[in-house]
């Protein structure tokens, strides 16, 4: 069906999303970036020479034939490349570090020492690892809007468009064996893209340098700029020897990408012009003044005192005992990476005078709304709406974000949420059930969830718990819940309580686990298990939150839907979609930036910067073969002459988010000269807004990723494939 | 009698110290900084020309006319600049603190909000202050040395010195009425020089911002750049009517300064050449590479540790009670300086590679030593020597500083050991007795027992108490200890010894205090007061420390004597010696300078920058009239036109150490452009080495003293008197 009106299709993603660049100001040749990640159909509208970019939008991206995107993929929720015909991906330490720290043991302890297949039979599988390649995409927005009807509530509207969503996934998959289809929204509530992908299964680990390089600088240097960190490795797709996908097996074959990413290993300088190709996860640069507000007032604050506090309390729960630290470390280095994120956001929004910009814009677009009686009875009480619904967020907020963390914080309470849930779930028609819980997820959502139990300990789990509920406690909200209430009426400690339910639950056990992921929702709320019940018992509360979400969820697609309509009238142009994942083109050029007053970062870190840094303690180790080599002057071709060093990381003021971790950084030829991995502390506030001055993305320079690679490490055979003359 | 051979023997000082310059390297004009506190009698061999100084070396100094130097003062420990004719002095708000302190009382809290005298009469004497003004020197190196004789111990070495000094002192001060002598030791146990001054003892202050402009980032910013602090007051020197120095009286008058200090309200802009002119205290640039070891290895980590742990006792203490927060408030502020300082001089040795450096070069004089037999035979042993001396002085370390630190910890004790000290020196000669407790500074030395006992808070002080008690019970040196002893052989609870010494001690207490200060040693030891009976009976281990330290400096200062000898003959050259609290002049430029890998620190902070930093709570809130001024943009004239705001602070590569407080900053032509006051981090390093990488020094901009002073508190009035057209 779709192979029909394929061309159809395709141009209607274009002219809904097309004009928006119109506006841009094309005058100076070097410093042409700016906000806004382009859709990969709109790179025609994307003025590529204006931004120094020497390839056409067609060698970028020609569906018809191959180009630069076909080398590009998404590796878990990472950006990938494609940097040999044999299938050779270059992405992040840090989106490879599960495939890494699966394949270490305390023999072969690949995150401290680094790994190196020699040949292609070394090389060790990553099972939890899937690759994915985008292959094709339709506008489906017709179809999906469709199927919301008049008189629907928000609640109905938002299943209906999911379900319609699920289905016509189901169909595409049908019609494209081998693919996965995946419905995105584009602009809340008005745009629906089906994204055709290859899933490729057999990925499997090449080169990792030592996390003392790949990690260099850890939490302390996270989110930070100057940077040293040499976050790369390489793994490699396989496919069934006739080219099809498959999951790992010995006589499985090196995948061939329809293209090639070619190395630049000159790199790059200053002011150069680069460009990104990625899978941005998450902006919000179209939403209200309100939302902004509710971010900086609510949900950011209570998410950077609720981080802190599980930090703190599992970090000094691993200062007893090595054992525990270890069990901690990937959990407190998930939350202390949002808790940094989310802080940087708090102070952009707090400085950045964002909030009394967008007020201003909403100012003048009511304006606008009002001078005319037509639009005046259409969009009139818009904005007026949409601020009501997240007022409406904001008071249930204290009580759900708690809620939501309860579920979160204590890992035997989240168990047995998952395990209840997906009873519950799992009774329904398939395309009904939460995402998590459908056929095509179900094997994930167990792994996730053996995997979260490797790392359960019960005397962290019992304090976690009990701070929970001690929040819970003090909320009104709490007081007519008839989990909650029995907690509050009564004066009991808290800690006893968490204590003897974390004590007496069987909820930390594997053995347990797997014994209650085929029972229903009954037998479970039989079983004699206290922090079981518990569960049980707020699970409406949990459904009640979630019904309530897709309602409001229901509402604010429909109200930004108008939004987008009546913005476009009003500045006479379009505009690019929120990130949501698909893959997106951003340019803009190596730049120093001033973060404030009388500070200067330039735009090049050096190899002496990382030995200036180290200082033998973590997260400050450089590896012996680095120093080594440092001392002995070995650059090889990769020192550069102009900085008298190997370059180590780049800095340049393209528009990234999540999503673009791994994501090519490219020259103006289409080269790759480094791997993105971060943004600038400044920089978290992209997510809200983009500017020049202080909107900064980070990435390792591919000359250090040669010269760790060839030189330091000998993997002479990898820059040999990917077409890199190694050392002299 | 020093008049006689004036000529003579100020001919001597310049031979002694003259050709150090020699050797520097003289072709960039404009970056010609180095290391080096020229002396004021040196200044005809300082090149000033080549610094870019327009200045003569006659205009800056010259004793038989009037010169720049003559608008140049001491203000206790710090430097202040004559800037009108009237005896108004400026200086750092950090240097007129104690003087806003002790004016200010809950109804007029002048640190809080400020203070401005309109008229003469309503400026406050600040009792504790004076102000010196340098008149006259003379080398009187022989004279001093000519008391040290053959079969001398090193103790009796340096007693002998000590009591030739104070000798000269005497006679001097008898032979100029009304000028006060003091010998300075130039180079360690070869020069030594008197120097003449006027001191004045009517000091006043005239205007003073407030606390959160002249402290503005207050312990975060200390040691710091980017600076954004406004740390400049105005005082005002006043004599007797007939011009004589005097204590302060109702009709006293106007101290009229030889020469008063222009001011250049244009200021200055990066790569500007500056100078300055002041007192740095002490540096250590010509010891060894054993004494640097002994700093990095020993001391230092110990006075980190120690101030650490002061620091956050005294803290915690005042979290429970603001009044007790205000008592420890600058006891931690001084603390925490010093400790900040000895951090920041950690990291410089162990990452500057100073100590090889400095060890490379004793290793080629050691060469140059041993290829001569005569040379060999009178320094041969010498670098061995001074080793040895240190190694010495480490291994009596710990213990001598957990004893001198038991005196400052606890201020009870204290207190009670300079009531006992006092009454042993107090029976001797005068000339005979330690400096303190000399007639000349008898007043002093009360004086300040007094003030640091209205800060006494008795709980506090059974805390520092306990914690010094139990660090020296660890120590061997203990065991043998008389007093130690009772406290390490039975298992005593060290906090229960300590409350129960302060709970009884009367050592806090005013009155006691004032009744023990006539008494003789016989009479304290007789006082049924246990915490002075400790003192007492530890007070020969005081004195055996004090012995055991000038038989070290003599030994020492007798090697360093030979080290300058041989490293002349080596070298070629002579040096400028170390600081010594000496008027020296040093010179350079407005300099930026990267402190790491791809970071860019440029010179000249802005009152944006101040704006930026201001969060409402300390140390970073900003007056309210500050922020009206610059909302409304009254800059006046003080506005620099090319970086489009008001300059706030100021960066330059001159050589300064501490003392350099409130030293005057000066453009090529000597007019005001600056005040002098901290150092950026890296260069807490420069006591023991410069360098022009990472030797930066702060001051105050002119252009921010003057738009504070003038346009935001209208104190026009001491525009004018600076002949400074105030804003239009």
């Amino acid at each position: 069906m779709y192979n029909l009106k394929h061309r159809l299709t395709r141009r209607l993603v274009t002219i809904a999303i097309a004009t928006w660049l119109i506006n841009s100001n094309l005058s100076s040749h070097h410093a042409f970036a700016d906000e806004g990640m382009i859709p990969i159909s709109e790179l025609a509208n994307g003025n590529l020479s204006e931004r120094g970019i020497e390839l056409t939008a067609t060698q970028l991206f020609n569906p018809d034939q191959i180009s630069l995107v076909d080398g590009v993929c998404r590796v878990n929720g990472c950006t990938g490349s494609f940097v040999s015909e044999q299938g050779l991906i270059i992405t992040n330490h840090h989106c490879a570090y599960g495939a890494i720290q699966k394949a270490s043991s305390t023999e072969n302890d690949y995150l401290l020492n680094g790994f190196k297949a020699q040949t292609l039979v070394d090389e060790i599988p990553a099972p939890d690892y899937t690759v994915r390649v985008t292959e094709d995409y339709f506008d489906v927005s017709a179809d999906v809007l469709a199927s919301v009807t008049q008189g629907m509530t928000f609640l109905q509207r938002t299943k209906a468009i999911e379900k319609r969503g699920k289905e016509l996934e189901a169909t595409a998959e049908k019609e494209h064996p081998g693919l996965r289809a995946e419905v995105a929204e584009m602009f809340t509530g008005k745009t629906y893209v089906l994204f055709l992908y290859t899933y490729l299964k057999d990925i499997r680990l090449a080169f990792a340098p030592p996390q003392s390089v790949g990690n260099f600088g850890g939490e302390v240097d996270n989110w930070m700029w100057p940077r040293h960190t040499g976050d790369f490795s390489f793994m490699r797709a396989y496919t069934a020897p006739d080219g099809s996908s498959a999951t790992y097996a010995a006589n499985n074959v090196p995948y061939r990408p329809k293209r090639m990413i070619r190395i630049a290993p000159q790199g790059v300088q200053e002011n150069d012009t680069v460009f990104l190709l990625g899978y941005p996860g998450k902006t919000a640069r179209h939403k209200t003044a309100s939302f902004l507000s509710f971010e900086q007032n609510v949900r950011l604050p209570a998410i950077v005192e609720l981080y802190n506090w599980q930090i703190d309390l599992m970090t000094d729960a691993g200062k007893e005992d090595r054992a525990i630290e270890i069990k901690h470390a990937s959990r407190i280095r998930g939350l202390a990476n949002v808790e940094k994120r989310s802080r940087g956001q708090l102070k952009g929004l707090r400085k950045a005078g964002i909030i009394r910009t967008r007020t201003d814009q909403e100012s003048q677009l009511q304006s606008f709304i009002e001078s005319d009686s037509d639009r005046r009875a259409k969009y009139g009480s818009l904005l007026q709406e949409i601020d009501a619904t997240y007022r409406e967020i904001a008071a249930a907020a204290e009580f759900e974000i708690n809620l939501d963390q309860l579920r979160s914080a204590s890992r035997a309470f989240a168990f047995g949420f998952t395990l209840y849930d997906a009873a519950v779930e799992r009774q329904k028609e398939d395309l009904d059930r939460e995402p998590d819980y459908m056929d095509r997820n179900w094997v994930q959502t167990v792994q996730q969830l053996k995997t979260s139990l490797a790392d359960y300990h019960a005397a962290t789990d019992a304090k976690m718990l009990a701070g929970m509920l001690q929040r819970l406690r003090k909320i009104d909200a709490s007081k007519s819940n008839v989990a909650l209430a029995p907690l509050i009426e009564v004066p009991v400690k808290i800690d006893a309580v968490a204590n003897d339910l974390i004590e007496r639950t069987h909820l930390g056990k594997p053995s347990f686990i797997d014994a209650c992921l085929d029972k229903t929702p009954d037998t479970l709320a039989k079983i004699d298990d206290p922090l079981l019940q518990l569960v049980v018992k707020l699970y409406p509360s949990y459904t009640a939150m979630r019904e309530a979400n897709k309602a409001r969820e229901g509402r604010l697609s429909q109200l930004y839907g108008s939004l987008m309509e009546i913005k476009q009238q009003f500045l006479a142009t379009s505009f690019v979609p929120d990130a949501n994942g698909t893959l997106r083109l951003t340019s803009g050029t190596i730049r120093r930036y001033s973060p404030e007053d009388a500070i200067i970062k330039t735009p090049i870190t050096t190899l002496g910067g990382v030995i200036d840094k180290t200082t033998g303690t973590e997260p400050f180790i450089t590896p012996d073969a680095v120093i080594e080599k440092y001392r002995a002057g070995e650059f090889g071709p990769f020192r550069n002459e102009q900085i008298g060093d190997v370059p180590v990381a780049i800095l340049y003021d393209t528009d990234t988010t999540g999503g673009n971790s791994g994501s090519p950084v490219f020259n103006a030829r289409g080269e790759l000269v480094g791997v993105n991995f971060d943004r600038c502390f400044e920089a978290t506030i992209n997510d809200f807004a983009w500017n020049k001055d202080y909107s900064r993305s980070i990435g390792v320079d591919i000359r250090y990723v040669l010269w760790i690679t060839g030189i330091v490490y000998g993997a002479d055979h990898l820059l040999k494939e990917m077409g890199v003359t190694p050392a002299q």
